[in-house]
């Protein structure tokens, strides 16, 4: 299952940036992309596949794929969004109480007025995209250093965002594609009146648990439905996706419209060396240790164990993902793959006299590499502090605060007045917080970031002020009111000051440690990120030079389209099929004795007489795809919704890097499956014929 | 699917011997070994399942064990035999005909009368073990080379078998173990009279294919029962498997008796380092292009496409199993531990002046290595001739004709009076030859060798006479009638002076081949098998020596006894699950749209809700097997029959050379599935009564 991007937070590499992707000679023959609405891919199209859609058609699905964090689609007139269960999870968790345990018992509201408003909850759709690139490039001055660039390019990045929502009402969001060598802002309409319409059980939206997750065959019923509200009714869309009951067949073309996370596959080799040897060893550590330690928890009670479920979910969710990524950064096939394109693109550029100056990037990204190994250790114990938890919520206030009463261009990124609504609504949301779980993930943080620097470092000493981790967690986390909405709001109705003035032990703490994570930030972003953007926007260019325009950026979380086929795949000397169906769920139930994830689900095991067995339950194709893709509605041709894609299966993670689809590929419910369940497994009817006839 | 040791023919290694295997350090902690009934792995047993059977319990379990080529059971009083459908699928095929296509439709005897003989096919029993090494040891004379006391071994060994057969009426076999340093002489009862009972279409038997084979999970009834009589009756046997219709459970002891053909656990680095480099390219090559071949004869019609299938079907198998291993061979983990385990051994060796003398014998391995890398193209291409066809023949009867007339203990190994019952009841059975299709493969046999030595080849002018391979072989083919049983027969009839004087074509090819073939495997013999033999023996005894005496020899074909749990296994980021069910063969075939191999077979199609689906198909368990286990039955600690061995998975494939319970497992067809088709699916509840009630 792919990570929305959402929760990519403390898992993310030290830079990210929008790198553009060249394609490859070889690429013509596959069906590699995550490309732009605004340039979608024509040409390979209409010659793989001799299909050539309108722009209407490409509007009507870009104007169905709202964003809710993950990827989304509207599957009727009345505001009903189809996305997955496992981006609705964190939504879900929070809804639940003891008392109604809707994770592991799904839950269905018959009539509009038990649909359950979710707190936090939004969903955009792009209304419109303008190439903003000559703007930007104009704010840059002759003569500037890649920092000081940065910073001007940020500067009028911030001044156009805010002129797009006092004009138009919009939520503007400036693009930076292709290291920065374009830039496009992003028209957003919002919507905050989320509800919850349905969502499975657990156990069959999860089938098969973290040992199933990024595997297939897959048996799982990764769904959930919420709705948009607009003045306490359902928001009429005019664009929505119509339903292809009769589902695709092998072979058939599918596209994916949704907002793949993060591709890096312009990095230069001596990126991805820098990866391999020291980002990922130290990230996969440090999430195996941070699981060792929920898991611990969980195992306390059935309490403990439902308010560790959602994170634990998330972090066994990033190290299968990541140790598929690692396991691309260590296949010598890829690598040599990497190197002879890069030293093709470098031959050229070297031959070219008019290309010349570009050889200069591969050098300067070299050295930006060999500063952030030099300061390695800052980078894994001085950047960031508090991942989902109190602490993380303390230094967003705190950092608001400092950024606030600045003038909008000079703030820090994610501090931009069009930033606001976004991080104010979540801090204003209620929410449960488990306080014993608190202090178990602040103290390892903390005990984590002294084991790293040692108890004499002066980040380490500022921070514990003389005590030990136990002690000063303990009565921090006792101490604070951060946990109360109330207390929450209060704070951000005063002036700035009732931040920065408060006494609140979390907040003092996280006054303690922004200075130390602010410097180090800042000493990364010039450093390693703005020489990134810069290298690689010149990478880019002589890209762009040598193989022409014909290209795609790489994934940013912006809206993109996919394109790929139906089709199973060779693996382990046998074939693995193109579709799945509800005969194996039972087939990998009755295998495993149903221990444990692999337990039919209750009503799948009640109404199996029901069912007919053999319809299609998941299925794959080569849809170029990544995390954040999770809940993208799969289309045929006619663009009607024929899947809803919710994994990855592990060989797709190499394609972080590069794109390969031997046996890489795109996981989705089968709209069929979807159908099938809600009509015979949850007495939903309803809703079925809702997204069959487009409308309530 | 293991290839039943009868068909290791032109695939095996140059030298086939008995080697020991060394019980590595960490072996008490691995259900390693298939052990011989006069060493049972008593103190495994106990140790690691507590479980102490009697020597009783270890009789009954050898005289349910019949040979039928590969692996078998007696499984009533009235002498029924459960096998693979794959090891009767040769007599199947020469059973069948385009009017009765039994492959292609099964079949079934509702009654004893229509029981079909099968020509050529004999079941042995062992009747009795004897350790004859000193007996053999003593014929060796002091000061003898390595080939001489090769010769003295093999005269004894003749005369022991010669001798057995004369005072008991039984099959004397010795038998040499431990690279030689073992030797025992097993006396086996042998029937000829054998009838196939039922046997499962192909579809539903090797559902999935080749795909699909050596591959799990999966979904196969590969089954059949034949019934062994004595003039005219059915035979009352003793000893059969009691039936566990209940089946086993994740987690229980099983063991598995039958005859593994061949493992090479004793090879030293320097051996298999050849292996690698000479023996297998070359081997997988040839195979893949007698692949080839195949598949295009068949493709010219549904007639020639049933004539191909056979041999296709075993040319498939063979190449899979032997990729499987070559994998292993290029795993650098595996190489890495046999080296680790080597050094270890001759470091022992090197630090006790006792055992220094062994020393000699991994230089001594060296340089036979070194000889037959030297002579690499002679074993390629003279070494052998017309396997699977009527050339086959001709060889095998000028041999005979040539050995015949030598006293017993002087002959070629194969020839002796020992052995010439098997051999002449082949060449005295009829079965369908089709001559369209030996041209095929004997033209392409021949383009072969004179592709590799050279047309100006004095081995090669000699074969072609001044004529092209394909005149030659079309003449040859067209003249011979070794074709007609009756004219085989009639040769066998005569002096030995017949066969060598005919002027049957393919006989005076034979002829002109045969100096060459018998000169190139003689000095093979002489300079790489004898010295295999005699300084694996020492390796052996140097294995003795440094780790005592708890271990078992190589796989020779012998019967042998392994033991092992039922048990899934980690895979690809998942997990496999012990068993598979009747709902996984219906997920699979409508995943893949029923295409090709995957097609549900026509009774599972039509009798679907007759079957309670969730029944056990096929599982896994951890017993240590290889190819020629195919038809091994799998019992429980009560001896009782809980399922049917057809298969390896292709992680057990490097158990050839090293064993590794990680992946590698068992695959048999649980006995809850055998049931439930044989009664529902087949209408063969009588047969489904015989072996539950264990008597007609």
């Amino acid at each position: 299952m792919n990570r929305p991007s959402k929760f990519t937070g403390i898992l993310t590499l030290s830079a990210v940036f929008a790198f553009a992707a060249l394609l490859a000679a070889t690429s013509a023959r596959a069906d590699e992309g995550m490309w732009t609405y605004d340039h979608p891919p024509l040409k390979q199209l209409a010659e793989r596949y001799g299909f050539k859609p309108d722009q209407a058609w490409f509007d009507h699905l870009r104007l169905s794929s709202p964003s809710m964090g993950a990827s989304a689609s509207f599957v009727s007139a009345d505001g009903l969004i189809l996305t997955n269960h496992h981006v609705t999870l964190g939504f879900v968790q929070r809804l639940s109480s003891p008392e109604h345990n809707y994770v592991r018992d799904g839950f269905y509201a018959k009539t509009q007025a038990e649909e359950l408003p979710i707190p936090g909850a939004s969903v955009s759709v792009i209304m419109s995209i303008q190439d903003v690139t000559d703007k930007v490039n104009a704010a840059v001055k002759p003569g500037a250093t890649p920092a000081q660039a940065q910073e001007q390019r940020d500067k009028v990045v911030a001044a156009l965002e805010a002129e797009c929502l006092k004009s138009t009402g919009l939520q503007g969001d400036v693009v930076s594609l292709f290291g920065g060598s374009k830039m496009a802002l992003y028209r957003h309409k919002e919507y905050t009146d989320v509800r919850l319409v349905f969502t499975p059980e657990l156990a069959a939206a999860f089938f098969g648990g973290d040992d199933d997750n990024f595997c297939y065959p897959r048996y799982d019923l990764d769904m959930s439905f919420v709705r948009v509200y607009e003045n306490g009714r359902p928001v009429k869309v005019e664009h929505y996706l119509a339903t292809n009951p009769k589902g695709a067949s092998d072979g058939d073309l599918v596209f994916v419209s949704g907002n793949p996370g993060r591709t890096e596959r312009l990095l230069t080799v001596a990126m991805l060396d820098y990866q391999r040897e020291l980002v990922f060893p130290a990230m996969l550590d440090r999430l195996k240790a941070r699981r060792a330690l929920l898991k611990q928890y969980g195992a306390q009670g059935p309490e403990q164990a439902r308010r560790a479920r959602t994170y634990l979910y998330f972090l066994e969710n990033s190290i299968k993902s990541r140790e598929g990524e690692f396991r691309g950064l260590n296949d010598p096939a890829l690598m040599k793959r990497k190197l002879a394109e890069e030293t093709a693109l470098r031959a050229a550029v070297a031959k070219d006299p008019a290309l010349a100056p570009y050889g200069k990037a591969w050098t300067d990204l070299e050295k930006a590499q060999a500063w952030a190994r030099v300061h390695d250790k800052d980078r894994q114990f001085k950047m960031g502090l508090g991942e989902r938890s109190l602490m993380g919520t303390a230094l967003t206030l705190v950092r608001y605060a400092q950024e606030v009463t600045k003038p909008d261009t000079d703030r820090l990124p994610g501090f931009h007045e069009a930033d606001l609504s976004d991080r104010l609504r979540m801090l204003k949301s209620p929410g449960p917080v488990y306080k014993d779980l608190e202090i178990v993930n602040l103290t390892d943080e903390l005990k984590f970031v002294v084991a790293g620097l040692g108890a004499e470092d002066p980040y380490v000493k500022t921070l514990l002020a003389g005590k030990t981790p136990e002690a000063l967690v303990k009565e921090t986390v006792d101490g604070t009111r951060l946990d109360d909405v109330t207390f929450r709001r209060d704070l951000l109705k005063g002036e700035s000051q009732a931040i920065l003035k408060s006494q609140d032990p979390m907040i003092l703490l996280a006054l303690r440690a922004e200075p130390t994570l602010r410097q180090t930030r800042r000493l990364f972003r010039e450093n390693v990120d703005a020489v990134e953007t810069a290298g690689l926007t010149q990478v880019a260019k002589a890209g762009f030079a040598v193989y022409g325009d014909g290209v795609y950026p790489d994934a940013t979380g912006t809206l993109r389209l996919a394109f790929g086929k139906v089709a199973g795949y060779p693996f382990a000397t046998t074939l693995v099929p193109p579709f799945t169906t509800f005969y194996g769920l039972y087939d990998r139930a009755y295998g495993f004795g149903q221990k444990g994830d692999f337990a039919i689900p209750p009503r799948a095991a009640a109404r199996r007489d029901q069912l007919d067995l053999s319809t299609p339950l998941n299925l794959v194709c080569t849809a170029d795809i990544t995390g954040g893709n999770s809940g993208s509605p799969l289309v045929d041709k006619e663009g009607r919704l024929v899947g809803l894609v919710f994994d990855g299966n592990m060989e797709s993670h190499p394609n972080t890097f590069v794109y390969d689809e031997t046996q890489a590929r795109c996981v989705a419910v089968d709209i069929r499956g979807i159908l099938e369940s809600l009509r015979k497994l949850y007495d939903a009817g309803p809703l079925a014929e809702e997204i069959v006839m487009g409308h309530q």
